[in-house]
């Protein structure tokens, strides 16, 4: 299993942390996004994954590329311990959260549309904040403790931590977030957390 | 089971075809995203709805935001048809395709991002068609036909026809995505996909 990644991608961030949970082992390939034009560029790259975004996950010829659809397969290929738990309903209001940051937040900071925006003569971070902001807040309005779906680690879990990392990145006051800055706290000393984060990563740039 | 919706949203378009897919009978409740400055930052909307934003889906006193999150509950409490059909390869793949629309096109031209790009003086269709383009390039690899993945019917169609239908509206040519195409041909004449089309919708506007 190959993940191309890079460290301080909050997409790739979560499908590390993942692969941890499940205790897969996986290659890492840092697929760098601004040196030499963006790696993500490089037709040999842009052939897994041709809308030149990380992560891209390889295992046996097979490339996948989209973090949710990621996380959702080794949900089925590796079982335990499960990422979605609970009931029909539960699954649900997981899967609710995991999108709220996968589909209403993230894209919004994700690299090529703040290069987009830049041209417009938008600053990166006020343009990504107040669109962070309003993600978070539903997802606070949403979640349990101690973990995003109650008492068991889900994926949800698994998205918000990357999340929080990313909106402290652009500014945001993430402590208000109550809820959300209890469930960090709690997945961050897990080892799948710990190991899957943006430092530990082998082409992390420490003061960048 | 209620759905607020509204009739030109891409995201709602994929909740009424998997709801007739599935043969469960709903409420739409229309959602104006322009009139009276948006209903949907209405306070008894946002109540449901955090993020401003539709479908909502509301049953049993439970209220579910995220459109994939909806497909995927839908297809756990009402079986048959199966919307990620296969094993767990070809669910992944399925997901990924949806995860396309979901995350990667659809986002980028969601009304308040447009609102947003429009007051960083972009015009609204030039901003979106380089990245819904992208992201149908993408499909287009991935794709199978008679439908996209394969012989089965499945969520990924789900994802495609509305995806098509709001490309045309940002004036994407896309009938160089002949796969695509193909898949929504061969979806369109389905009574399921015939209802939940814009056009068909009580809050249609005709000539909008």
């Amino acid at each position: 299993m190959k993940l191309y990644g890079y460290w301080r991608s909050s997409s790739s961030w979560r499908v590390r942390i993942a692969l941890n949970l499940k205790g897969v082992e996986y290659e890492y390939v840092p697929v760098h996004l601004v040196r030499d034009g963006g790696e993500q560029h490089h037709p040999e790259y842009v052939a897994k994954n041709a809308l030149h975004q990380v992560p891209t996950l390889e295992h046996d010829g097979v490339v996948l590329t989209q973090s949710m659809a990621m996380v959702e397969w080794l949900d089925e290929i590796a079982p335990e311990p499960r990422l979605f738990p609970g009931d029909a309903q539960d699954r649900a209001r997981i899967r609710e959260l995991c999108e709220i940051s996968n589909s209403a937040i993230q894209p919004m900071h994700n690299l090529s549309v703040l290069l987009a925006v830049e041209a417009l003569g938008a600053v990166r971070a006020e343009w990504a904040r107040p669109h962070i902001e309003r993600g978070l807040a539903a997802m606070e309005e949403r979640v349990s403790v101690p973990f995003a779906a109650g008492a068991d680690l889900s994926a949800a879990d698994v998205f918000i931590v990357p999340q929080l990392g990313a909106a402290r990145r652009f500014g945001v006051d993430v402590e208000r977030f109550v809820k959300l800055i209890r469930i960090e706290s709690n997945c961050k000393t897990l080892p799948a957390f710990e190991r899957a984060h943006p430092d530990q990563q082998p082409d992390a740039q420490q003061g960048a």
